[in-house]
């Protein structure tokens, strides 16, 4: 079993990548966010995850939580709950084999949560830094 | 330096536990979510990593990735984009000494981030789970 395509979520940052594996993805998308600033405090395998709690078989399908200690200090200070909407995810998904998306949450998308418009603009500034990552891969 | 009270934010499951400490709160709700089909996939110390990266010193502060397997399922082949906005985080911040919020997001209010208004009823039920599990500290 396989769930649908991955498409290009709206609240997400997508870019598919052609002939590279999962593992490669993950380490290209790590560099470039580390060039930014961020860096992957979690990694979840859903994948194995689900293969392994339920004997469940979706393609591969990982996780990763990024965070810029800078903005993440700014956050929290300004808004201490914010933890719940932390650290930045990156979903890393095979769709075929060669073929896959690298998504990253959005985060003017995600802030819709926190119900804090005067922080739209620290959102747009996050996203514009997720935006060059995703580019440069 | 401290950001300010941690506080009851509206897009939380929020309750503040006397004489504990965070070590003891992490146990506690772990087993709470466990009760309700929940696993601990990750664990970031915000704390540490700020000490670490910045040098900055707030209050104790972990997030906690929580996940249903079987909701996760569910939720992946509705909406492959999902996994921006998954796990579930639980903040755990000690406000003071033997003060611990321990704080899981709502999820109805996370889903306003994906644009899916016919998950909602998916996602209430996520709630009721979730606030079992607080309920039962």
């Amino acid at each position: 079993m396989t769930f649908g395509s991955y498409g290009n979520p709206g609240y997400g940052i997508t870019r598919t990548l052609s002939g590279v594996s999962v593992d490669d993805a993950i380490a290209r998308i790590s560099g470039a966010l580390a060039d930014e600033g961020f860096g992957i405090l979690s990694e979840i395998n859903v994948q194995q995850t689900l293969k392994t709690k339920l004997d469940a078989d979706v393609q591969p399908y990982v996780i990763l939580g990024a965070c810029s200690p800078n903005l993440a200090l700014q956050a929290i200070r300004e808004e201490a709950g914010i933890g719940l909407v932390m650290p930045c995810n990156v979903v890393v998904c095979e769709m075929e084999e060669g073929q896959v998306s690298v998504s990253i949450i959005d985060p003017v998308a995600l802030f819709k949560t926190i119900g804090r418009p005067d922080m739209t603009a620290f959102a747009e500034d996050v996203r514009v830094q997720l935006e060059r990552a995703i580019s440069s891969l």
